[in-house]
């Protein structure tokens, strides 16, 4: 099955939850594995969408507890490595899709550039070189699916 | 779901490998997750047995790629961190069941009773206190449930 | 002792080389620890420096072997890990310059601001906000010592 | 320079304190660094030993703070990786000596013989293959430095 990491901010208004909820959809829909951090905001909106279609959810966790996962993560990896866990997340994942976000989406972003995965950008850090900036949650995952290796 | 992990050798004899196929079967009969090293000979048999019963299987990987990975893993977790990632496999697990193997196994041992987390420990590191001894794939399993948190 | 990251390309042109070298030898004769990648370009460069005047210098390095740290590290810290180590590397600090760089150091650049380090930029990633840009290695070493927690 | 590692429980008796330290004093005499895992018991006393005789100590710490080092390293290395960094400091150091010690230490015994660096043994673990067994610090200094690569 294809892997798509979600990364974005641990915290966000309904707007950018809804979209990151409305990506989630779509890439359950399209049969791929949903990665991400497993906290909340992006993050669980994501695999809220996901799940709402049946999808599989993985939260790569920073902290030591399986506990600290969001309700809609399926398989936790309690990595208990703080913010080392970025590196997991974009290694394990063949596209990334990045959702709002700060500073801890930009290392994701930056990291996933360096291991030469697609990165879509949508509402987030702007004007990266090489990432592919979309508008709309469905044009987000059409790219991320093209780009895949 | 619950999440049970394998460990033991990556090359291993036929007879080893068997055991570990049917401690994957039961796991996954049992309705929990397989987790593994995702290489080969015990993580390979036990994730190949899970696979048998329709069960999910990851496989936390130390190298930097996915196709690293058995064929019997369904979530890979790519972490690129050599040995460390023996610690994500532990700490991911609500249990664990050593089978045969060597050093690498040994750390793994000892790091899941460092974070006491239970260990069933079947034709593997003798006479280490704390580990629970069993002489059958049946008996590692149903000790490993009994044993959950 | 003051411990001062500097972050950057692993291969760059004589005029960042030179940059990074002369940062390097300011943090060694303020009496800090010179902390960095511990490969080429500027994170030799900046440890070379920080040797010609006595200084000490730890490379915490991605592969496996200690060889790959570059000649002027006195300190190795093999981690194994890959890019994760950048992740330690910005942990260790108390303050971090950029210098150049690419994908790479934008990860760190991130990372850095994610755990409320302070971070100097000079010829780097631009437009960062809460990256204080300098122009001059004397301007990133003072800066960088001011705003030592 | 020589990189020794010293490894062993984060709390201790007299007895094993001294002998650490001693082991420590020993290191630092011969000229080579001390790696450690940075908190206390075997780790301080060691460190303290070390920096006796005017040696360099570095400690590879599990939080995320560089306070929580013992006051006798001067370089820490901050992870904020809990157990992973054993894997670290085990992969850092060149040969490695074991005193007392619990589960953790058996990881890094462990972790150490997988990646083929020399274990000298002193009140610790026993009857690990591989391991070499002494009964003094000074038949423990002398044997790692006799397994240099």
């Amino acid at each position: 099955m294809r892997r798509i990491g979600v990364i974005g901010a641990g915290l966000c208004d309904d707007r950018i939850y809804e979209l990151a909820y409305t990506v989630g959809q779509m890439v359950a829909e399209r049969g791929a594995i949903l990665y991400c951090g497993g906290l909340g905001g992006v993050m669980e909106a994501s695999a809220k969408g996901a799940c709402s279609k049946g999808g599989l959810t993985v939260g790569i966790i920073p902290g030591v507890k399986a506990s600290e996962a969001n309700d809609y993560i399926k398989i936790p990896i309690v990595t208990g490595m703080g913010h080392a866990r970025n590196v997991i997340l974009v290694r394990s994942c063949e596209a990334l899709i990045a959702i709002s976000g700060s500073h801890g989406t930009l290392s994701e972003i930056a990291l996933a550039l360096k291991m030469w995965k697609p990165v879509i950008g949508l509402h987030t850090w702007k004007d990266i070189p090489e990432v592919h900036y979309v508008e709309t949650a469905k044009d987000a995952v059409e790219k991320a699916f093209s780009l895949l290796p």
